[in-house]
């Protein structure tokens, strides 16, 4: 293919044939129980009636009610290795129905009634609809969407601890989420309940995208693992060499941060089947301190939710900083941005704290003062990276950083 | 479903039942011939090294070779409603070698050579890619990617006299393309020649997403038209309720203005099974003169591929600015950049200066000074688009804007 009249230093040595290419069984869940970790319709419903007849019931006897919410922020978040994610706190606060409230008040109990009607109904609405719904209510209309962003939060923050999400509120965002390729099958149903059977290894140049809610999927899959791909670039390259055919893995396409359904998606098959996922991303505080720690351990503002929205056991096979220097990559300068980043990450962020080897990793690309994106293997050859360097990396999962 | 204590002046009448929904015998394109349009690659690799041998032939004989360039601006592009796109004219920059230009020159000629590679190879790169590929050329490197971005533009254009496009030139963009639903078997092959065949219709609560390339895909469908969605939301919406099997149409979502495969793959089914194309969009001058300008007549920045790259038959269905009084939409106001933008394309535009329709629409935007999103729809019930804004708008093609 392209020039390659230059090889980085460390190039020698084809990988060993591992057997990850053999075709095994098909493996179905083999926990059914454990999926369902998330309320049903049924409780759903039970949760939001619950609520609403304890703040009837306070007017009723003449008191104020109140709806207590956990704080959202990385001051109420902690962080165990062993549980895997960012773990919301207990600090709470309480919004008291007063006259400087009660629109807030009466926001929040009608978008509630709402979920009810949605979940009843088995519809939902996308966070922009659940605004335009609000026009047609008297006194309690949202001024803009980011007021009924904010209170369908605290909605879902309220809910969490009952494990409700915003998802089966019924209420999703307008996000496109990954796509995916390799041996995996996908059972959905539409609305009317007819079933699809969705085979990941058959979109001939394309490739299947994840939907918005995916609590309700069903699964098959022989895939050994999960490699998880930040760029769309990259994504295509992987996908239309059959890289998910050679490994026998499952190959998705975070686009950036993963949006809650891919890091939920990814979550399950982890889960479920017991497989290792591995992030392949850019080397910059962006992709290490957003993208990876995102998909890792959650988020610190949605942390009411990341016990669910997060994949704990995934792992950093690259780019790393000594990838850097190993493969001689084209880099790029870092920003102030970046570096304010990478400090803010080793000084705040519980994760990094936690893990020796990522706050190295981190003051060696400060140090450096460069970042490299994972397309930049490709001045050694297109498929550099399919044919040397995940190769070579995937024969020592252990050396990934945590 | 929500509350619909409201309802909008002209509700009244349910929309007749039109044909529809009545399952017809599955089309397949009954003029394949017409549908490779564009060079094979035989061709592409012959271009390549003719306009190559050219350039070697000049130099060896002593001369300074040049490449002609179509320019590309308004400035330089004229609109025709029976051709239906905006076409290039007939002004050229001509790049001769000299001092000053050889680097760009030697970068032009090492990005062709990339090319013929790729076409050889059965293989693509994306932009990206290119950019760093060109990190391994001794003194033709690329600075950044914008550069190698605008020499690919220019090569594109060069090239675009034969009819080959970037895309043939296997040159691919990292954009996500829209999604589909409804009754559409898209035929693909994958790098192997591996057939698929996807069935549009059996995604559970996903949807198929357009590939990059879209040439090679073969269709079968038996639909009635083709509708065009701005938002994943709005998409959403009508998928999950399967409007696409009520009223036997093809949904598409843009996402925004429709990448380059979006508008092809449109195109392809508009030509070859004879389909109207309807566009469903915000009611904002970048939803009429950005979204669906570009859809219909393609772009004046890009216009030597429009002739490929754009839907001469694709109709306005709304959201109209009259729709935003009879409907009584939600509104936000115009801000100073949309009054720009809607006075530009009056005054600019070919296409606009064309249509006395849309000029009327364009000044009624502007003297109303505001703009309508269209889920804001929603205000009246989540599905009221569906049970009568769309039925009703159906009913009458005719009425919508060109």
């Amino acid at each position: 293919m392209a020039a390659r009249k230059k090889t980085p230093g460390k190039t020698g040595g084809a990988p060993g044939k591992k057997g990850t290419a053999i075709k095994k069984a098909v493996k179905r869940a083999n926990t059914p129980g454990e999926r369902r970790v998330h309320a049903s319709d049924a409780e759903t419903v039970r949760e939001i009636t619950t609520t609403a007849e304890r703040v009837h019931d306070s007017i009723a006897k003449g008191g104020r009610p109140d709806l207590a919410l956990p704080v959202r922020a990385l001051s109420n978040v902690s962080y165990d290795e062993k549980r895997g994610y960012l773990e919301i706190g207990k600090q709470r606060k309480v919004r008291t129905l007063s006259v400087n409230t009660v629109k807030s008040f009466a926001q929040t109990l009608r978008l509630m009634s709402l979920s009810k009607e949605l979940v009843e109904g088995n519809d939902f609405a996308t966070k922009r609809e659940a605004y335009y719904i609000s026009k047609n209510w008297d006194d309690a209309k949202f001024d803009d969407q980011v007021e009924s962003d904010a209170t369908m939060d605290d909605i879902e923050a309220l809910f969490s601890v009952s494990s409700i999400n915003r998802e089966q509120l019924r209420f999703y965002a307008e996000e496109h989420s990954g796509s995916v390729s390799g041996p995996l099958i996908v059972v959905d149903r539409d609305n009317t309940g007819r079933v699809a059977r969705i085979d990941c290894t058959n979109f001939g140049s394309g490739s299947y995208s994840v939907p918005n809610s995916v609590e309700e999927l069903d699964f098959e899959t022989s895939a050994d693992f999960v490699l998880l791909i930040e760029t769309g670039g990259m994504f295509q390259r992987l996908q239309s060499h059959r890289f998910w055919e050679r490994s026998n893995c499952i190959l998705v396409d975070m686009g950036g941060v993963p949006t809650r359904s891919v890091r939920r998606f990814v979550r399950r098959l982890s889960d479920e089947f017991n497989l290792p996922v591995y992030a392949f991303v850019d080397c910059d505080p962006y992709g290490i301190a957003n993208i990876y720690r995102t998909l890792k351990v959650g988020s610190g503002s949605a942390a009411h939710v990341n016990k669910f929205f997060c994949v704990p056991k995934a792992h950093f096979l690259g780019v790393t900083p000594q990838d850097i220097v190993d493969y001689e990559l084209p880099t790029h300068e870092l920003k102030d941005v970046d570096v304010k980043r990478a400090k803010d990450a080793l000084k705040n962020d519980p994760f990094f704290k936690g893990h020796p080897r990522w706050r190295s990793a981190l003051e060696q690309l400060i140090e450096m003062g460069v970042r490299a994106e994972q397309q930049a293997l490709a001045m050694w050859g297109l498929n550099y990276v399919i044919d040397e360097y995940l190769p070579r990396k995937l024969e020592n999962p252990s050396q990934f950083l945590p």
